[in-house]
């Protein structure tokens, strides 16, 4: 029987006796991050923007949700208090921003399907706006977490069109097989937690190619 | 005495005596167009945007307003309202986007000053946004309106960063001279209306000069 902490990571009886005097080795730390500590892709992602931002490396924001606002208070000697509103449904991808003179969009998503990556994650206007950006040469992507077996892809959006394009065909999902061969495997790392820009460097080499 | 209409552009009795044949030529729309409609500049800039998104010539959005939110109510049977919520300050400019290749990346702001542009239209963070952009070499610049001249200016970032930087020296503000000499003038049209893009070229093409 496994045994588990009370943030989901399995108990290994003899974790300490194998990392023992291997502490640096891959393995070990991997274990370690794997746990998540009960963060979300959004908020790991939120993190690495963070370090690229603070190294200089890239300028990457979440861009914040749109709202409909239909009745603000404004309260003598305190701050505006915002007290109906409706969301709005996003017209664009969550993430945009500037890396080495690339334009850079992309959405984050979730699934807990172990064998595919399910279209109903995408709304029609999003892969509009990401053919939009293509056409202007920006760097369109989307980061995948598959769940259950704590994998995360750079997916490229060409693989995304291609089944969202299709789906009158009766296939509503990306099979897992297909983005494990197309797009990009990020591994955690401490610092940025997920340093996603490696997949994009891969990507931009391989546009670049005739 | 000049009489108003109530949208407060300015009575011309002899408007029509003069546009009479003449009803095409430039001076007669330009009077129409500067009238402006009660349109801020900020609405003009967001259906300039929808021009170029709709003709396939760049794709850049004003982002949401960053909000707090502290309460939500589910009520059965319709929509998510939100009770509660703060605006936050921004981290970023306003508008991003991108255009044949370039991350762009722009602040819109409106003056009633005659002879300059004040700084305090800026706050701190913005400028180290645009700093931190330029860096990945992005196109960075402001979009000054000077109401009472009628006149839309595209502004380069580094024309901003020099007087920012310089702010100890006591000038709070950017002459109008300076910006009329280093940012280019953007004219009125039908559509899109402030056809910024013809300033974004120029200012690639004089970034390109060694």
């Amino acid at each position: 029987m496994i045994k588990h902490y009370p943030n989901g990571v399995p108990f290994q009886e003899n974790v300490t006796a194998q990392s023992g005097s291997s502490f640096h080795t891959a393995p070990a730390q991997e274990n370690v991050i794997y746990g998540n500590r009960g963060m979300s892709l959004e908020q790991e992602i939120n993190l690495s923007n963070k370090y690229y931002l603070e190294n200089g490396i890239a300028v990457i924001h979440k861009k914040p949700i749109p709202i409909q606002i239909v009745d603000v208070n404004y309260p003598k000697r305190s701050a505006a208090v915002i007290r109906e509103a409706y969301f709005k449904q996003a017209s664009t991808t969550d993430y945009n921003g500037v890396y080495q003179g690339h334009y850079i969009d992309f959405e984050a998503k979730e699934t807990r399907n172990h064998s595919s990556f399910p279209l109903n994650n995408f709304h029609d206007h999003q892969i509009k706006h990401m053919k939009a950006c293509e056409k202007q040469q920006g760097i369109c992507f989307t980061i995948v977490r598959f769940v259950t077996r704590q994998e995360i892809y750079l997916m490229p959006s060409h693989l995304l069109f291609l089944y969202w394009d299709n789906q009158s065909n009766g296939r509503k999902s990306i099979p897992y097989d297909q983005i494990k061969k197309e797009s990009y495997l990020i591994n955690y790392q401490i610092n940025p937690r997920i340093p996603y820009l490696i997949g994009v460097d891969q990507l931009i080499q391989k546009l670049k190619m005739p």
